[in-house]
Parts: structure tokens; sequence; C-alpha cells
């Protein structure tokens, strides 16, 4: 283990997320429910039927399907919408999960051409749409935007986007992975949000903090297939119930807090750009998420950030990426865990980190010499 | 639910299984865990490699992979073979997982070519093999073929097939979802049988009555793109601890037990064989389970199964499928529930059985008059 992952784990206060993934969890999910509560089986059963309905009535659509990860459920609704309109071509963001995170899956799995729109520095615009060459099936639209720093584009772009794509029988999916978060932002319900697209994706392990798990819904007869899919890709387990049950448990927990975990990030986010060489996007968060920009090198910014821990005993991350050799972001997710650190304290901490930065100015500049 | 289903619920000795599923499984397998023992963290983490590592030895394989599902490890070993062969062309019986149960999944996800092996009534040979018309990357082989009953080849045949396959270059992979439950039978260890395969696959939830869970196991080289395969596929979940703490679990409960489940279903067999109209696949049993064929109409075998259940209170199965209009079978599994079934009562069943399946000749016959 790094000495920084290290001083991570020993710092008694750590800002962001929930707090470690442990199997406590699952076992308080678990703990009222009666043992003889049946198991689903390959999908049937009150156990995982009833909370796909949920799911369903929640964003508003006819029908939901419960699937172990989000890699595998956006897959399937891209190969399910070029196979419903005869069309072998998707459109998204060049930062969307599908390119960064899954090994290619859906380009070594799918005959399914993909076009990206806009560019890894801002989000896509309906102009970028208007300007796509060929025909696609369907756009696919993240909100928030993880690898932006969870940028978002407003309602009425959305609207907008919407009703260009009904007009021109483009399919509308959203990868909803962060849709819980970024409610309070919209200020408006799930539907409303939901009724903007043909189908939607959602996930539990994000800022609900759940095991795993997802969700997709939309029209009950274009639904049909997902679950053909589902077991073509081994996701049609026999048993799904322990992350069904978490993510229920989850979502009644974490789904009330989404406002306090959005302010936190704001307030956060204000702390953090009032230090020199750093800059959050977005500036004033629309969610429980943000990035750091830091104009250091990864290694120095690691430096000081130990630095901090060991002077005020605050984690302000416990992973830091470098962008090029001069410069470097971090994720800031705010969860449960922001109050549980002292005020006091968190301002001792991004006081140390002023004055660290400060003086890394002259350090990061040593390094390149 | 149907009036057989109805009678099955209601009957107060199920024969069959290790009883209903229900996650007070899960409850109790997480019970003696330690809640702050962290989380498995895609694919990494000591929950996940430990477990793997004790299935690699398990089997005498360099490496081991944690699947979800068995449909999404073997379809990945075989994309793997083909690819490693520089060959796109796979072969195995026709009554294969991949071909009966998995909406062809890897016929859609993947180009690869399938040549099936022997015919749907009866193993594979070694001469199916040397019959082969066109190369082959791999061979899958099922421990024991499930919809033929449970039949296994012998020891000697299969290590007369592992030697013609390494001559001829053509890996041999094993379909070891029930290789737990056959080892009695052939009475070697598991190492013994897995270093005639290439690669093997085990399930968690067969014979060990697991919630879910798959591994893959292999040499290390070979093993390498097994993960990510798994993440193109949508498997490699931010956890999987619940289905590998259970998987743990139940290797630990019942792979002593896996000789008396054998016994048991040789006492069974043998039972079932004393009745008229009847005869198991095998006759003999070689592990936990056998076929119960019959030359009556699943309607009329319901109908005599409802009447056992009624006058006993023993539920011989709870599932009966139709072959043909005057033929159907069911699949018998003896687990932990036969012998919690009084002997007496199981022979008062059988004989009731037998009194109704002598009825059940004219009411077969008048049924289709």
């Amino acid at each position: 283990m790094s000495t920084f992952k290290q001083a991570f784990k020993a710092a008694p206060y750590k800002v962001n997320g929930h707090g470690p993934l442990t199997v406590g969890a699952l076992q308080t999910a678990l703990a009222s429910m009666d043992p003889d509560t049946p198991a689903d089986h390959y999908g049937s059963g009150a156990i995982i039927e009833e909370f796909q309905q949920q799911m369903a009535a929640f964003v508003g659509k006819e029908a939901a399907v419960f699937f172990p990860s989000g890699t595998m459920a956006q897959q399937i609704v891209l190969r399910m919408w070029c196979d419903e309109q005869h069309c072998p071509t998707v459109a998204y963001h060049p930062l969307s999960h599908l390119e960064m995170y899954e090994e290619k899956g859906l380009h070594t799995l799918h005959p399914i051409n993909v076009l990206t729109l806009g560019d890894s520095d801002r989000l896509f615009t309906l102009e970028d749409v208007k300007n796509l060459h060929e025909r696609v099936a369907c756009i696919l639209v993240e909100l928030p935007q993880r690898d932006l720093g969870g940028e978002l584009p407003s309602l009425a772009e959305l609207r907008a986007l919407s009703s260009y794509c009904k007009e021109h029988n483009i399919k509308l999916h959203l990868d909803g992975a962060r849709l819980f978060e970024v409610l309070p932002y919209y200020d408006v319900s799930a539907p409303k949000i939901c009724e903007l697209f043909d189908s939607v994706y959602l996930s539990f392990y994000k800022g609900l903090g759940g095991v795993a798990g997802a969700v997709l819904a939309g029209d009950a007869e274009f639904m049909k297939p997902a679950k053909v899919w589902k077991r073509r890709y081994g996701g049609d387990l026999i048993s799904l119930y322990p992350y069904i049950v978490s993510a229920s448990d989850s979502f009644t927990l974490r789904l009330p807090r989404m406002k306090q975990y959005y302010e936190q990030a704001q307030q956060l986010a204000s702390n953090y750009n009032a230090c020199p060489l750093l800059s959050t996007r977005p500036v004033v968060p629309v969610c429980n998420m943000f990035h750091v920009h830091i104009d250091l090198p990864k290694e120095t910014v690691e430096t000081i950030l130990i630095a901090v821990m060991q002077e005020t005993g605050i984690a302000l991350t416990g992973h830091v990426n470098a962008v090029s050799d001069t410069t470097s972001f971090f994720e800031v997710t705010s969860g449960d865990l922001y109050p549980t650190v002292p005020q006091d304290k968190l301002a001792h901490a991004f006081a140390s980190l002023t004055q660290h930065l400060q003086g890394g100015v002259l350090h990061g500049n040593e390094s390149h010499q």
C-alpha cells in the first residue's frame, strides 16, 4: 500500500462518501427480514417483482427490470433500441461509461456503431445532435456527466433535446446512474425528468450506497426483450435478492438525504475554490459530486494531502488522478460522512491545505527543474 | 397457482432438494461475520481473492475467477479458447446448458460456430469427437449431463478423450456445474478429474445450495482475459461478496454430504424402478440426481402425484415435464430434505404411487380415447 493510501486509511476523519464498504451494510439490510421470506427465482417472486414495480412507478415508466449491473443494462438497452429501430448506430458523449469503464463491451459484444457527441471537455448540446451526419437509433444522455465532475444540462435544454429527438424518431435513453443525486437541483419529480426519455437506467450503489445492482425502465412492450438479453448475458441469476434487499433499504434510507448531500457538496466546493491553485468543476456543484482540478502534479498533491492529514486528521480524498505531468484532479462525493467531520477541524484542514498549496508552487516547480 | 403446485406447497414432506430458497440462507451465512469485514471491490480484496485461491486449489488449477453466473463464465471461456486458438469453432453436446437455457447467448454475443457432439438421447463419445469434420478450438464436457438425468462417462473414457484432445491440440473445458456432486462416484479427488481438462467451471447453487455464483479456473496466463471479459459482460460488480460468502458457507457445509446425497438418490431410484410404468435414467444414479420417465401424460402423472400427496403427505416432485402427448418425466435431486422424510411414510408414498399407476394405465388410456 502506498504512503498516501496508508495515511488515508489512518486519518480519523474522511470527508467523502458514506464510509467503508463492509458486509455490515448487507447484514443490516437483511436484519429486519423474516428468514422465511422466499428468494426470487429467475426474475420471478414478490421480492424482485415488487421492487421492479416500485422503481417503474418512481421513474413514471410502465415496466422495470432489475439487473446485476448498469454495464449490462445499458449495453442491452442500446442493443434493444438498435433492434427496434432497425438501425445499428447509437450516439453518446465521448466520456460515457460505455467508452471509459467497460473494456469496449458494447463494441465487442454487439454489431453497433457509436458516434460521439460533443467533446471530452464539455457536455454535448442540441447543436451537436443536429450535426450528426448519419441516422442513429438512440442517444444516451448521462445525468450528471460523471467524468466532467457531474455537470448537467438545464431542464430547458433537456426538453429541447427531447422534442428534437421525438420529431426525428431518435430514441433517448437516460444513463441515470446518479439520477437520484440530481433531483434536488432540477427540483422536479423523477417522472418529470424521465418523461423526456424513452428508457431509463438507475443505479443503487452510487449516492444511494447499496451493495450493487441496477434497474432498466421503459414501456412494457419495449422492455420485453430485456429479460431475454439479461439471460443471454448471464445476468438472470437464480436469485438477485441480496442486491435488491440492499437497494431497497438504501433507497428508503438515502433518497431523502440527496438534498443534504447536494448542499454539503456546495459548501465543500466553496472551501476548495478559496484555495490557491485549485478550482472545482463545476464551480458550483449541481449534485453530491464535483471534481477538484489542481495545477500541480499528482505526486505533489498527494504529498500535500498527507501533510494535511497528519496535521489535522482530515482526509480530503483517498485518490488523486494525474491529468498531465503538471496537473491532476480528484473526485469529491459528499455523503453520510460529511456531517461526522467537526466543522472546526474541517476549517483547519482547508487552512492547512491553503498553506501547503502556497508552498506547493515551489515544490511543484522544483520537481520539474 | 395450479392445483398441482398448491398440493405440492401444502404437502408436509418434500423428498427433493435442500428446502425452499429463502433469505434466511444468506442471513445465516453472514451471521458469523464481523460487520467491519471489508467488501470486495471490483475483483480485489481478501474476501474474493482468498475464495478464488481456495477454489483454484480445490480443482488443482493455478488461477480462478469468481463470476455471478455460469452462463457468463462459460460463454466467456469458450470465447477465450477460440481467441487463444485462433479458431472460431467449439463443440459440445446438443443438450448443453449453452443450447438449452441461455437464449442462444453464445451465438448472439460471439462470432463462434458450434458443432454438436453425439445425440440428444445419449452422451457423446470419443468416436463422435474423432468424426468431427472440422477443427475446433475447444470441446465442452458437462459432468454429469443434466438433461440426460445426470449420466456420466467413465473415468477411463474421460482419460481417453483428454489424451486424444491433447494430441490434436483441442482444448477441453469442464462444465462442472455439478462437479462436487459426481466426486463420490468417480471416487478420486477433484484435481484428478480436472487435470484432464484445460479449464473448469464450478457452480455454487446446485448441489451446494448457495445463493448463486460460479468460478472459472485454469492456467494463470490463460485466465488473464477472464477479468476483462467479465467487465465487458457487466459481471465485474463493485461487490460480489453476497454470493461469495454464501458459496463459501455452502461449500463447507455440503461438500462433505455429497456421498450421502448420492446414496440417497440410489435408494430413491430403486424405489421408483419398483413401480409400474416408470423407469429412472440412469437406472442406477451416479450422483445426487436422476430423471424419472413415465409412460403416461403429464396431466395424468400430476393427478396421481396429487393423490399420493393427499394420502401420504409426501411430495415426490413439484414439477412434471411433458415429453410427448403420452409420456412425461420429472427430475429428482436428493439433498438435505431426504433424511427429514420418515422412511415408513416414504414407503407408504411409493405403495400409493404403485397403486395409482396401476389405475393410471386405464386413466391414461381413457384420456386418449
